[in-house]
């Protein structure tokens, strides 16, 4: 099984979702990229759509009309949200599937429709669908037919929360996570706001108390404690291409401390191999995880008392993304959940 | 008197915030620049040590025991704290300081020394001190003999929370301010993490529970409400030269709003020219402030009942450092508020 | 006269050029901005198209169709080819004209054609039109009903090197311009290469051998030699904002040294207040001439005998475009050339 | 041999030259990295002088008399130019050594003391010592015992003009090499230049007409045309961490065109693996090589009749540097070429 090769299809070949997947998938042992899935692009080469693909024997980007999907083993899906489920539903049922777009991730389809502005068009297939962040949904990803990868942000959050919701040592009704992400995180359609003229050399928040990823982040952080939660989460871009990082601001439950939260968070990952738990005094920074699909976690003391800080950083379209897609690709098909996936952070 | 020219000095002319400073005081149309003292740089012309002034008739850099003082009537001060009151309290008395330094903002000595590290060496001159953040202190300022610029993160956040504080409307047990700046905060010294392959394309906390801001904050704040006040400042470093920005989570109190907290800044800042409250669903950006003395501030409801979130915009080297120094000098000396100070921000 | 306003209107008022006119006319001591038109954004506050502008007491910006011209006494153009001529043509005649598109800097109307791919529409017009390199038109401008302001390439390299041409000191058969810009030359479009992730962290060629700068270029030097010119001009697209610098490769002619260069270069701009020619050795930089109307320029001597470089930078959108935009208006309308124009360097 | 480890060395493990050697070789399938030699920070752990390394299980850096050479079989090095050669002609010699400092690539040690300013200290060594271009010396450098890998400009400048030199195609007597180079090129060591303040959001040129890669390209070509070169190499320092790209302006021989260069390109680099001669048209950018080994080629035709356009790029710190290093162990080991170095590139 070594050198299986397990064929797939990308649809969404066309984003930086898409394209951070296939970077990984071309030198992935047990992958054959089979089909390039991108509707406007139909028809043009994999180096006209992505210059850096060109000259590595990438099938042609065809229209999802076009696959032949007898040939596929699993799908990639890189879609917005809306047209994601309306190409799954269709899609042959021997096929596995791990879906980077939001459509899968909320598990309540009025809570979709409220926040995505638009009824969920394939509800029964949400109910099979697992929530895809590996380390917390492990066995049952193993399972899964359809794995929806969580948001960037959300994976970055609740690997710092949830072990913590889940041990009891922090209170949720009073949870405030600042992020902060690089500018890939909006993708490759062209808007105003990510023009380098724009986005370069300033900072700005965005999404300010109505961001898609907070009822997402909600969503987890409730099933963990069995209550509902509200988050305040607010969201700043920043002027680089990669990274990612969240500042939580937590109030502790009694008779818990900063050191007791790194031990927890230590003991959920000792066999995580992509999250990393920082020694005391150690600051993450996004531009020691870039590139690679780390997930670095820190704690501190707050001056105010009864308080902690905990800090994530990843690399939103490795981890935050197509990184822990394949991560959960490795578990669905039975690989080592390491494989293809083990290049190191590029700094500077 | 609107063609008086006050001669000045400017101590530190090597440093960011100096250059700024002379940036700004070269069009300034009641300021002759007299001295620029710059220890390891004397000798040297300021073209040589700042390219960009190459070609406007600066003095050469001199030592601070080569000025006539005679000639002097006002000192800007941009050294580094500790360098900055040794200098400053040898100074002749008939000269006005505006400092830029650290060592003037913290009333209590003891406080100073606990987060500066040595024993305040000028405590008699401390007394004198007003603490120069403008839009609050105006008449103190006019009086003043010596006036301490607040630090840029400081500045951004005080103009946000003094007036929300004053009238009793926010916790002052329970404020929450995650910063970040641009690397210029940190000066021209030479520092590993401020090289271009270090900071750039990632974003780093830094200073975590630990930063010389937060008893700054906590000392006006303190005064303000009339009780102790431990805030929580987290400070993080943006790949972009100047330009910060804090967003502030605050629980509000009984019976306040969101609108309450933006309707009394709006009424806070009625006559200052300087500072904006924006418009409900406005963002702030640092973009939209580069290079010039405006501070944005924007109110939000947050999604958690009963807390708001109130960002501010400034740039650091600006209202944050030397423009805030120019418009305290304006008053000092009794010219209009904003002269000198009217470009417009430089976007993109 | 020095308190006179004159009223303006900006066509184009929503693009980085139209912006850029803007931030400096509004501090011009004898500019009345009276309108502001923006085809798709008519309707829109100022605010709303440039946030940076919020605040600033701007008009809204509006269709052409609604202005009203017997208020206006000069029109800025900050639309592209094409649009241009169209609408300037069909201008009252009491109207003065600052055109900052290109559609009548090239004499030729074939030359016109065969770069910009469609006829001139308005070639009566073409033949008032005044080429507005204000340091080398200076009489002329200031009879101009209108003027053409030269392309942000052509001016940095005009300036250059249009004395070295004119003394014939340089053989026109060999001249080599590498150049580079920042993102801010491409415009406020949206397109693929100037998202902050296409053009971030990168540095990329293109219009090699066939940019539109070229020819105007060649007019130009082809005017001052006497002879017909064809250049090299390769650009590059450079990962800042704003900042154009232009390194060009000259073969001296017989006795000529770059010393020579220099010294003819010294005396063509002793009158030029936004033109420095720098000492032997001091290298030019983007960085040094940000946001201001400076343009400098250093000569060094080849390795390669009977061979000299030339280096020239400015800003984009300032000496480049709007800054000598504004330069030429001082000229036409009587006022001194730097007013409104004495903003130095933003640095860092 | 397939799974045979070679005992590796890295001294000077604390620049950015270490860096991406080790990050390339932790990967390697046939390396075991045994010793990281760093003098000042000697006794600190990779992850401390390098954070993204925490936890990949490196040794702790060491002074170089730490190393117990009997169980090293190759040695890289990263120190500066005079460090590297002194400690080099004393490691014992039954070590295999990659040097990627500047020592060991001036065949004459007059020129080298006439542009490193001190006399070569190795002399006898420098006589064995292999170029370690590694697509035009393949064979030697399976052979060598030293491999001296070119500095970042050669590299992408020689697999460009090398094949054309050497078919007689191009005038040797005028070669223009404008460059552009990320600031990683300048090292981890502090200086003013590289500070993000200074680099950031500009470009400037530096080494004018004095650069010390400007005699090894001469060296290399002379050597393929039999007689000798000046060529002008003008380097521009350009706002990014990674990327290098060389646009050179060539003076074709009688009879030959734009397309006879493409066409010998491609038949030079036919079984290189990572260079790749672009397609016609086919604009080569820096972040189309990021953070991979390969090196892109374009040729245009110049406006100027009988001249070209020749465009090169790759990642100064991989193909440029540490990559080219580890292709030359490669080659002096028996390993595949590639092995180790199929990273893709990496976009956006």
């Amino acid at each position: 099984m070594q050198n299986e090769r397990i064929n797939i299809a990308v649809i969404g070949a066309s984003g930086y979702t898409g394209a951070d997947l296939i970077r990984l998938a071309i030198r992935h042992p047990n992958i054959a990229i089979k089909s390039l899935v991108a509707k406007t692009h139909a028809g043009q080469s994999a180096g006209a759509v992505f210059p850096h693909f060109h000259g590595f024997g990438l099938p042609n980007m065809v229209d999802v009309s076009e696959v032949d999907w007898d040939q596929i083993d699993a799908v990639f899906c890189g879609l917005p949200h809306g047209a994601a489920h309306e190409i799954i539903a269709k899609l042959p049922v021997h096929l596995k599937i791990i879906d980077m777009s939001a459509d899968f991730r909320l598990r309540d389809p009025e809570t979709y429709q409220t926040w995505y502005g638009a009824p969920h068009g394939a509800t029964e297939l949400l109910k099979q669908a697992v929530y895809g962040l590996s380390e917390h949904y492990r066995e049952a990803i193993k399972a899964a037919r359809l794995t929806a990868c969580p948001g960037c942000y959300p994976t970055a959050t609740l690997l710092a929360l949830l072990p913590l919701v889940k041990a009891g040592m922090i209170d949720t009704a009073d949870l405030i996570i600042d992020a902060k992400s690089g500018v890939s995180g909006a993708g490759r359609g062209l808007k105003q706001n990510t023009l380098f003229c724009e986005a370069g050399e300033g900072l700005s928040p965005y999404g300010v108390a109505n961001h898609r990823h907070a009822p997402e982040i909600e969503q987890e952080l409730a099933r963990a404690s069995g209550r509902q939660v509200t988050v305040n989460f607010t969201p700043h871009l920043a002027p680089m291409s990669r990274g990612e990082l969240v500042t939580c601001y937590l109030r502790l439950n009694e008779g818990i401390g900063a050191d007791d939260l790194r031990m927890r968070l230590r003991d959920a990952y000792t066999e995580a191999p992509f999250v990393e738990v920082l020694n005391e005094g150690l600051i993450p920074a996004t531009q020691h995880v870039r590139g690679s699909n780390y997930c670095r976690i820190a704690v501190f003391a707050d001056r105010i008392p009864g308080r902690a800080i905990v800090i994530s950083t990843l690399d939103n379209l490795v981890k935050g993304s197509a990184g822990q897609a394949l991560q959960n690709f490795n578990l669905m098909f039975g690989f080592d959940e390491t494989t293809g996936l083990t290049q190191l952070p590029l700094f500077p």
